[in-house]
């Protein structure tokens, strides 16, 4: 029998409340045997949303406020000590989860992680990553917003925590590393990714050098690095170009009657596009660098896509990532030739 | 009768050779009855691909060398004084021609443009722009790579190239300029957005504020403005996804027997589909803040996508871009509240 993996979700956060939360794990919990999930949140609303059969399985842990979106920073932090965030971070920090999963504010997800959980060392600033579909199944970009003022040093600590991940949830012993620039010359690009380049030559990654923006998703490469800035711009505008296209195709399949029969008999190809392009699928980015598992789902995550970001978790926790992540960095503070 | 315009041709550079620069030429010259081309390159090369009947419209200058796409800058700006691509600007500088248009290397043309014509009074750097699809039809985007490290007064004077270029070529009395940021709220955002934020807010522009990158696609803005490389990135990220989905498509409808039917059936709708996200469409990107026009065509431009190209330096042209820049920097320097 294979060892059970706790996650603490948090179940009040995000835009589509407690209902979608206990769903998500429900199902996951019967997907995966090994799975337990602490539900974190208020228990006058939870209990009734549990059957008794899935207790076993599902636990819940009383919480009494919520973050909000608009909450401030120092609010989430300071003034909510009892927030479903923050009670689900608490779990991972007292071992009583070994990751965690919230819906809600980015900004405060991150400060609430680093305050309880800290960083890992030789870490100098947690990243955000998530995976991207491309042209042979998926990438994982970092990071997408978390640092939008880097050092090449915080580019080449993204670089290593990047590779773990990949190496542990792609199942690839070395990754192939890309720094996101303008050019694939050495001549091109800012200061910042030149002198990043030279450090991830020097280091033992499998540093395949410059990818530009459409190698995100025609290039052979496994993680692709960028300061926060760059990284999120690249994220949206992906989003936008999505959005657009699946725009266009409702249009121009709904532009005349003949137009709508050939929708009607292209659909079930349409259908499996659109679940090709749906985020639902790729949702759950993970907030790397800490001594922690913890996972950020979409605000407006439904069912299906918050079980993928439960997954994820899960995955994580059983591949052990904290752990690779720091022999990475030890590894490469000690590797052969930097005596 | 209305005044011709003459647009200087640089018929040797870029992929597809001199017989696809004699063909657009060609085919322009039947759209715009005002539009006269000088095509520059080799006369040997160039004089038999024209009819005796086209010579009134269209006539050749001849210039001895080509730059390559390998030559580096310095070849390309003092080594080879009578390359096609020198020849055609040189055509702007005289005042033979009232734009010129190549495919050949952006980096070269820029270097040789900014060389040969100089900087309009008040712009410390030239910009590249392009028009990019969106839900409202389209958007201009700058800076496109030309500046990788900005201060916030470039920023600035991007926003006022921009909004002058929106005003001429979509005919909008104030375009809305947004700038490209990872957040909505004032608190987000590097430094040098935040400072080239404010600096746009006291200008004379209608700057609407901070834009994500997906509102590049979907929202309401008619210029974006950015730092070279965030610009870079965001257009090729956006070409990959574009790649990625045309993909997609290709492989849902031939997976099997029955897609291909369906396929088939659709495909008029498909057809359509393609053509409006048809890079073609949009091709010919304006370098900004020269004392001419100059317009850069891709380096693989068919027939088509060349057209547009001209189609783009004609309208500039004739719209007088640069008295417009001119005038919006002078009114920007001397506005209201100012003294």
């Amino acid at each position: 029998m294979s060892e059970t993996v706790t996650i603490a979700l948090d179940a009040m956060s995000g835009d589509l409340g407690a209902k979608t939360a206990v769903e998500a794990a429900i199902r996951a919990t019967r997907k995966f045997t090994d799975l337990r999930i602490i539900l974190v949140g208020d228990e006058a609303v939870l209990s009734p949303l549990l059957k008794s059969g899935q207790t076993d399985l599902i636990e819940i842990r009383h919480a009494s406020e919520v973050v909000t979106m608009e909450d401030p920073l120092a609010q989430a932090l300071r003034g909510k000590r009892d927030s479903s965030m923050r009670v689900a971070i608490d779990q991972v920090k007292s071992g009583a989860a070994s990751a965690c999963v919230s819906c809600g504010n980015t900004g405060a997800l991150m400060a609430i992680a680093r305050f309880v959980l800290k960083t890992i060392a030789g870490i100098d600033r947690p990243a955000i990553i998530t995976a991207i579909p491309n042209i042979h199944g998926h990438v994982h970009m970092l990071d997408l917003g978390a640092n939008v003022e880097c050092s090449a040093e915080h580019l080449q600590q993204f670089a290593m925590m990047g590779s773990a991940l990949s190496s542990v949830v792609d199942n690839i012993e070395s990754p192939r590393v890309g720094l996101l620039n303008i050019g694939s010359e050495d001549i091109k690009g800012n200061e910042l990714v030149k002198e990043a380049g030279k450090l991830l030559e020097a280091s033992n990654l499998k540093y395949i050098g410059y990818v530009e923006g459409d190698e995100i998703y025609m290039g052979e490469v496994d993680v692709v690095v960028a300061d926060g800035f760059v990284g999120n711009v690249s994220l949206k505008t992906s989003e936008g170009v999505a959005k657009l296209v699946k725009r266009y195709l409702r249009e121009e399949f709904t532009r005349s009657p003949l137009s709508k029969v050939m929708g009607l008999v292209a659909s079930p190809v349409l259908k499996r596009l659109a679940k090709r392009i749906d985020p639902d699928r790729y949702n759950g980015a993970s907030l790397l660098g800490l001594r922690g598992i913890v996972i950020k789902s979409h605000g407006n995550a439904g069912v299906l896509a918050l079980e993928n970001a439960l997954k994820i978790a899960r995955l994580e926790a059983k591949k052990g990532l904290i752990s690779r992540i720091e022999s990475a960095i030890e590894s490469q503070l000690t590797k052969p030739g930097d005596q």
